[in-house]
């Protein structure tokens, strides 16, 4: 009868709501299909004839979600970084995503992009791949193939750019057309996302017609806002019409009417607060990029504070680490130079604010993902924290484990990873 | 004749200098007893007979050096980051310090401490211990045991401790002249070190003591300095009389009449860095605890420009990194911060010159250590970086490598380590 139930048992840590932990100990979880029926300090009576799959000491989280991170540039992690935004992308960046017009230089890359991810945690992730449509369907492909769930952007480039990358506005829409076509139905957990680069490589024709075909396939939008203080003059100077950086977006019909994802947002007014927060736009923080790259501390207490929903992003290759859980312990750290730098009158964030915003926060973008109430997908990482126990007389809470784990644990502890109800072995490409 | 001599070949990359780096493709270093007798591109006849260890095209670098790091604080790291540094110290650290009475915790720690760090790259270090004379002895001994250099200290605490933590000033000095006497002829690299916790937990009679068993057995000194405003403010009252924090160890002899590393240093006036830099107190630089503790950014590159000399700290635990590869990456991280907040003024760091620091600029504390000129002793990590090599088709130079290892490489990455000459093999304990 109920034989397509899952019981899994475990001490489950989550964050419902922001700041919130919730922690059960040796409790139970119901999965049903890909859904979470309920969790359970006591196993209900009805479900005692049902196998278990006991995790029995070890910590069940949400899988980690991340709301940023480019694909084609991972094979760039830890070089150039002693440059700004626009002298890495030209030095950098842009040479590498030239590589992607081959398709088997992609595969090449994109597998290990997938396994890694995989290996770190991450169960859902929005990806940037490169203008080419067939390589970024590949990548759309692996991460299916390997049973994560995400969205995956063709990038649109039509002007400055460089020569290998750039597109004519009508092959960039036409292009883009295309790859959605060939991959809007095909995966049941990967969908493809409109992705203009930033407004300083897109056209306001390319950003109109991008906002028609996320409209026409109802789909979501990604891209950059407000990074670094030479992008914003850039910007003002290449649209000396729009108010600020987020108006040309707003504009051309690019912020928030899709649900919308912005990378970085350090340097926003409050007008543009004020808009994101009305348009629901949710914010990708990616401090290790926004340290790596010179460019900030992003507010996120305040951005949080005005109603703005706030992810967390690797932005790899800007930053250089895969792992989301130490990417929540560099939100925590810069949270704590801002604080400083405000006269300690900004809040620097707590482990359960991080957290939150590494599983429901950024989960939420990809609809009930990120926490284990009833009728969340079940994304979970099963945490074998043994090791980390150094001594055999100290004992932790199970909130202290989790900031142990989040501090100097790593991929050897995930021992299980589910999404979607289902677990997910090491893929093999 | 020359048989006593090792050779050894790959790339060579170090940092004679701050911000120079030198890069040694595919040479050749010769190895007599401790100490390098020199560097090579082309292997000099009078070696022809010599048997050669070749690392193909392995990355040869100096070993790690940390200037600071807590040993009885290992299991507290990723604990209780959401504290300043005082009350930290009340709730987590001093209790964990207080169990190092047992000297079979102490054991049970330690063994993990060395084993950690010889993983991690670390080849010398400057460790504190805790009150206890013997548990810090032992901690010495197992150091010595794994072949790691080092200065270890039991530290010094005549007021504002916790119960089980204070000592009497005369016990204090007692304790600390018999940890010295056992110790300072015991091992070839690893020496005591005076360590006075900081101000507010020694009287000026305890600090004048330890100035007169520093100057009686020539030993080095270790302490904190300015790293939290509380904690000035908290000198301050404590010491009326005094200039500024600096002048309290000043006044009692312990601000570089002997070879002194003071940690952290974020508050310091002109005064105070003027001082330091006529005085020779190297400071320790430890970014991940500045960071987790909101204590600040320490203002490096002024430091460094007024003549002081700083290595690096791990700070474990108030850093919860052990690895020096991370650190680095850290204070160029929080560099870029300090820049940005500096009106792009203070240049911010880059690789030579954090690597610099992690290998030669802490090193000389120890000697001549954490170079690879003539001379100097032979501490050596070879990278293996082959499985950071993503793609087939991607050349990177030697300096790229060592940027790709300090930030996403870790300890796979480190096929062997050398400590004066000698290969050092996992400790077995």
């Amino acid at each position: 009868m109920e034989n397509h139930l899952k019981i899994i048992k475990g001490n489950m840590v989550f964050a419902p709501s922001f700041g919130q932990l919730e922690t059960l100990a040796n409790s139970y979880v119901i999965i049903e299909g890909k859904k979470i029926k309920g969790t359970y300090r006591e196993l209900p009576a009805q479900y005692n004839n049902l196998a278990i799959t006991d995790y029995g000491d070890a910590l069940i989280i949400p899988g980690f979600v991340d709301l940023h991170f480019h694909a084609p540039q991972f094979a760039n992690r830890g070089l150039g970084l002693d440059l700004e935004l626009l002298p890495w992308l030209e030095q950098y960046t842009f040479p590498e995503e030239a590589k992607f017009k081959d398709n088997a230089y992609a595969a090449e890359i994109y597998k290990q992009v997938v396994t890694e991810l995989w290996k770190w945690g991450t169960t859902r992730v929005a990806l940037f791949g490169t203008i080419h449509k067939e390589a970024t369907a590949h990548l759309m492909e692996m991460l299916a193939l390997a049973g994560l769930g995400g969205y995956v952007g063709k990038v649109n480039m039509d002007r400055n750019s460089s020569d290998s990358l750039l597109e004519t506005t009508e092959q960039s829409l036409a292009d883009t057309e295309d790859f959605i076509k060939n991959t809007i139905d095909r995966y049941g957990l990967v969908k493809p996302i409109i992705t203009p680069r930033f407004v300083p490589s897109c056209t306001g024709d390319l950003m109109s017609g991008l906002a028609r075909l996320a409209g026409k396939y109802n789909l979501p939008v990604q891209s950059h806002l407000s990074e670094n203080t030479g992008e914003i003059a850039w910007v003002k100077e290449l649209h000396p019409d729009c108010l600020n950086y987020a108006n040309v977006y707003q504009k051309f019909g690019l912020f928030g009417q899709q649900p919308t994802i912005m990378a970085h947002c350090i340097y926003n007014d409050a007008a543009e607060i004020e808009l994101m927060a009305k348009n629901k736009v949710t914010v990708a923080h990616c401090p290790y990029s926004n340290n790596n790259l010179a460019s900030g501390i992003a507010p996120v207490r305040k951005l949080i504070d005005l109603g703005v929903a706030v992810g967390l992003g690797s932005d790899i290759a800007g930053g250089h680490e895969i792992s989301i859980a130490k990417v929540m312990a560099a939100a925590v750290q810069v949270s704590k130079l801002k604080w400083l730098a405000s006269d300690k009158k900004a809040p620097f964030f707590t482990i359960p604010e991080v957290f939150f915003m590494a599983t429901k926060g950024g989960g939420s973008f990809f609809g009930k993902v990120g926490s284990f109430e009833e009728g969340y997908e079940f994304d979970a990482l099963v945490i074998d924290d043994t090791g980390l126990n150094v001594s055999t007389i100290n004992r932790y809470s199970l909130a202290e484990r989790l900031s142990r784990f989040i501090y100097i644990g790593d991929y050897h502890n995930i021992v299980a990873r589910y999404v979607a109800g289902k677990k997910m072995e090491q893929p093999q490409f």
